[in-house]
């Protein structure tokens, strides 16, 4: 099929060798690989896991939950705080599969308890520096209060501890990842002297891009690792010959005297999401085509702005000069997350 | 429906009460009111519009137009640089009703020339200040080769002037965007001097908010004006109780150590749009519940960060301290068209 409106381009070849490095990462150090499905909710992608061991999923919603279920995804963790008020969908998802939901307050447990009519395991959501959600791990009081309540209750079972260190998100560098990650080992550790039964997720496409020493962790969830993009780069989670998700955009508008390109690909297709690149704050950057697929990213031609459907490239003279109406111009996302949930289809390359 | 889930609330007796605003002011000044629809993008409150005698519309993208045609509307104006590569969606939306598209280079008028088999009406689309999109209205040979070049072709008809004064966004008082405004209608004067018999159509939400002289213009296109967000407040269209949509989100998670609740609702239903208030950078604010509908923003009470489906709002210790998880918050937007694409689908309160 030619492309004429906004495509999500996935390289199958560069994602399958992203989960493959994940996949063997995981073996090395004797971990479970639950990878998380929100990155690119597609039966179809999903399915490529499949090939490389996995079994267990994550998801961050209820919703997308029942997507995966219908595609026989058996054993599903929902990382986000519980919502109890999707009691029917818990109690439908409970009844057909292994549901693991997070909690982080024994009101949450009380509430659940009393609309659940099958089973479902709970895990406690730890904060280690974050601070969106989550349970500070040294707060061993409330975390046995937590426990307690689940455990007077034979529709919950406590199964262990979910963390997520986002703030790897801030790191600049493998070194600062790796930092990141040592720290939340430790933290981690320390819980796990008081609990040594609880079962330990963990997990963010940082730190488990780099790191090799998981200590008492059982399970890890990263989700971006799949496609990767622009800030994972920034991170340095990954190279950009890593990034396996490209938006191909058709142009629209050229206007060298600013050296600018307008293609059709906005805020509905990219989301607003956005970095700095040398100081410039940037919504994509364009890579060289090749075929149907694409190359190196090209040097200074950045997604400038955007608006609901517009994307203005600004770019370097000569390459303003080499596009023409009704060219097709390939852009790297800043967060390729939010880019699938827009687009929610996608072109293999 | 009980809501359980993040979801967008449209007041309709607001969203009318808006509608009819402009109805009244384009009848006053013998405008046609050509509505954006990417706002709304649904056919049910398309059909309110009727009620207030619009029947021309104005889309973002031809997928937009194809779905508003499915339900007879029969004029429509794409107003987003024509992308040459749907010619084929072209086709069948001229095939069936008047589709007035846009154009701003005679490499684009070629292109069509070549691939259509029906007729449309082109307008050149202006750049009165925003340097998006579109030619400056002062360069009366480009303006004229393009009208040249259009008016060669049978299938081609030249209709006029599309113009947005964009940067009426960057205003933030009605004074200012009066003086956007006249400053517009300045340049639009000047050009209509040359093409006396070209139809002028203007707008963007900010200007047709407040303005009562529209000189030589033919139809607006607002699209914003019918939701309006906390935005269009900031930016001086609107006051707080014109905004007729908010998201309603059901509360995962409440940390008093930090004044903050967690909401399900995040980038995928709010889309990232942020905004500053009071030296804060924020993706909504909060309302009163008042019934299935809301009052007024709560002071202070900001969605102070999402990601994926979280966010948290960060209030103050009192409003934090009556929030319980399973509760449903309230937040107006930071930008309503964004939010709709985004959820697809409402309530109505």
């Amino acid at each position: 099929m030619r492309i004429t409106t906004p495509t999500l381009l996935v390289d199958e070849k560069k994602c399958r060798a992203n989960i493959q490095m994940m996949a063997d990462r995981a073996a090395r150090h004797d971990l479970v690989l639950r990878p998380h499905f929100k990155t690119h909710q597609s039966h179809e992608i999903g399915r490529w896991f499949r090939d490389y061991g996995v079994t267990k999923i994550t998801c961050s919603s209820l919703s997308m939950a029942e997507y995966f279920a219908e595609d026989g995804w058996a054993d599903i963790t929902v990382a986000f705080p519980v919502n109890v008020l999707e009691i029917d969908t818990i109690n439908r998802l409970a009844s057909r599969l292994t549901l693991n939901l997070l909690v982080e307050s024994t009101e949450a447990v009380w509430i659940l308890k009393k609309g659940l009519n099958h089973s479902v395991n709970l895990l406690i959501k730890l904060d280690l520096g974050t601070h969106r959600t989550g349970v500070d791990p040294e707060n061993l009081e409330a975390i046995q209060k937590i426990i307690d309540t689940i455990s007077e209750s034979s529709q919950t079972a406590f199964l262990g501890f979910l963390s997520h260190a986002g703030h790897s998100y801030k790191c600049r560098s493998r070194e600062e990842i790796l930092a990141v990650h040592e720290e939340a080992m430790e933290r981690l550790a320390k819980l796990k002297g008081e609990f040594p039964e609880a079962c330990f997720s963990y997990g963010d496409s940082p730190t488990c891009s780099h790191a090799e020493e998981f200590g008492m962790v059982d399970e890890i969830r990263p989700g971006n690792f799949a496609f990767y993009d622009l800030m994972q780069v920034q991170i340095g989670s990954c190279y950009y010959d890593q990034v396996s998700v490209a938006m191909a955009c058709p142009v629209v508008a050229i206007h060298p005297e600013r050296n600018e390109v307008v293609v059709y690909g906005g805020g509905v297709h990219f989301s607003k999401d956005r970095m700095e690149i040398d100081g410039r704050v940037v919504y994509g950057q364009a890579v060289e085509s090749e075929g149907e697929g694409w190359g190196n990213p090209i040097d200074g031609v950045m997604l400038d702005r955007i608006s609901q459907e517009h994307g203005v490239i600004k770019g370097t003279s000569e390459w303003v000069a080499s596009v023409k109406i009704g060219d097709i111009v390939k852009v790297l996302p800043v967060h390729s997350c939010m880019t699938m949930d827009l687009l929610r289809s996608f072109k293999k390359v």
